[in-house]
């Protein structure tokens, strides 16, 4: 019997594994076969080192491993930091063959992948997500990079890792508000792509809350291929992928207009799909379903108070950039989105106005 | 009759074409074919703006353009340099249709082309090189990047522009001296790969250094061919491409040795052509028409005088790094290069030692 799972994202020569299980850190997955020369060095957090980079070394027989520590934080998730990383591997005579690898959430995937994209014009890298967020969303795709002062991820590269392990035991050190921030994008998943699923989630959602080692894989590895699913169609942004944004007009707006960490990002996306989901022509039965899904997975789902002016502002529709066409993520139904500039304008002014 | 070369740098979904020719600034070619967008920013220095920047608009006819100009120089080819191209971006609000154009010299072309890698995870990207070394080398590779304190290009991406164009009469306003620097790559190239082009150099040097438009139309026009040649067989670094290192192990350890900016990096490569020359198994006939053609190009024959021990440091042969297995790239004979690990490592010790 297989003890994980494992899917490919098919990206042709760029192809690598997801590993989904528990008990995959004390080696119980060996990375050594991903490494092809004889230096890595994990990249972690001073959150996350503590609790898991010792658990990592036995993955790593045999390697010298070098370690960096970052500080914890969107705020450090900065072309400064990324050059922490780049000193150090410069620091440690680590050449082409050296392999990057990242331990923590979004924040240290982006900036480690985005300094293994840059080394040398680009060094191996692997993922070792410890996030759910970060888990189901950024193991795919090949995204990475760092924020601008003006924007988030302005600065960055499409660099595929290796191989991604995610081993569900260390959501058990994951503060519970993280936990189902992540679940905001489980949920999403389900929402724009696979009916079923959402209806796996509305039977299991608080098996996931309990942590149960199945249901959690069983989930990571669903999202996981309906995100490889979109971005295989797509590897570079187009159309298709867009639908991964579903919900995040909304909550983007939310985090800037309330200030960034003030809402976690999963939170203000739960408030964004339930938004879109309004804005989506969908009937009434449906939206109660989601709203309870989202719900019960202990996320936000009332609008915070923002005034209008800074709604329209935050998602594009002032003035400055109103020759621009505004297109949303909108439902057709449950488990099924498409990307469309075709709204009712008085609709989303409502959503907008009276729900705040 | 066409009016200027062109060849195309044949990289899949990823080819793009470089033009040659001379009057071709000052709107001789239409450069907004190969713009998406609207938006075009312009990267150049304080020494090249003024020479050419006017020119160059009349070949983005249509185009909204701004423009950045850098200070000049390789101290400046630095991640902070590049963060003020990406600052430009953001604050002249550039999206993923704006184009890129860098305008100067290697290392205007490399800081540029990596800005543009990174934005948004990468923008369109046009290279007008301005110097002969550029124009021969950074015109096909893809290669962009910048330097750490602790190395030159050690971060950076590949990245392909949509076209180079190649204006020579760029050339009339550049320094002799760098001219010459120039024609080291030239006559690299015809070393390592076509005797045929060596002898074209050995009867038209003098038309070179005279700035004939045809014969450097000619001299680019091959030299890209070679380049592109030696590129399309392996885009991504590996053993093929390395012949186009050719003298620059040498070359490299004279710039470090006598201090970076002292010599000029092709004066070294002329120098260290030579040795890596002396240490392949040529006859000395074809030993002296190298040197008598490096020197008819008015480029340094003579190998400075270093210590011994820092010749072997700056080649990678002291103690700290001996189990790594040297590599030179060698002749079998004028027109034809390999890479070899196998070379007499006392006739080595003898070109480094009684040379000098």
């Amino acid at each position: 019997m297989k003890l994980y799972h494992e899917i490919i994202v098919d990206l042709g020569e760029r192809s690598y594994p997801i590993i989904i299980g528990n008990k995959l850190l004390d080696g119980g997955f060996d990375l050594t076969d991903f490494i092809s020369g004889s230096d890595c060095l994990v990249v972690s957090n001073v959150t996350i080192a503590p609790l898991h980079i010792e658990h990592l070394l036995p993955n790593l027989m045999g390697k010298k491993i070098e370690t960096i520590e970052l500080l914890d934080g969107e705020s450090h998730k900065s072309v400064a930091t990324m050059q922490k990383i780049l000193d150090k591997l410069v620091a440690s005579g680590a050449n082409r063959d050296t392999t990057v690898i990242a331990l923590g959430g979004g924040v240290i995937g982006d900036i480690t992948g985005f300094a293994a994209a840059c080394y040398m014009r680009g060094v191996s890298f692997i993922q070792v997500p410890t996030t759910l967020l970060s888990q189901v969303d950024a193991s795919v795709g090949g995204k990475t990079g760092v924020n601008h002062p003006e924007g988030k991820n302005l600065i960055g590269a499409f660099h595929q890792p290796k191989v991604v392990m995610i081993d569900t035991d260390t959501l058990s050190t994951l503060p519970d508000r993280e936990f189902r921030a992540g679940l905001a994008e489980v949920i999403k998943h389900a929402v724009i792509y696979d009916m079923a699923y959402f209806v796996w989630l509305e039977e299991n959602m608080q098996l996931l809350l309990d942590k149960d080692s199945a249901a959690l894989a069983y989930a990571i590895r669903i999202s996981c291929e309906i995100k490889a699913s979109v971005v295989a169609e797509d590897e570079r942004e187009a159309d298709r992928r867009a639908i991964l944004n579903f919900g995040h007009t909304f909550g983007h707006a939310i985090e800037r207009c309330l200030g960034y960490g003030e809402w976690l990002h999963g939170e203000a996306v739960a408030v964004g799909m339930l938004m879109a989901a309004r804005l989506s022509d969908i009937d009434s039965a449906d939206l109660a379903r989601l709203q309870k899904l989202i719900a019960a997975a202990g996320l936000p789902v009332d609008v915070p108070k923002i005034e209008f002016e800074d709604w329209l502002s935050a998602i594009g529709m002032d003035k400055k950039v109103q020759q621009k066409r505004l297109r949303f993520v909108l439902l057709k139904a449950l488990g099924n989105s498409h990307v469309t500039s075709s709204f009712d304008e008085s609709l989303l002014y409502g959503i907008l106005g009276t729900d705040s």
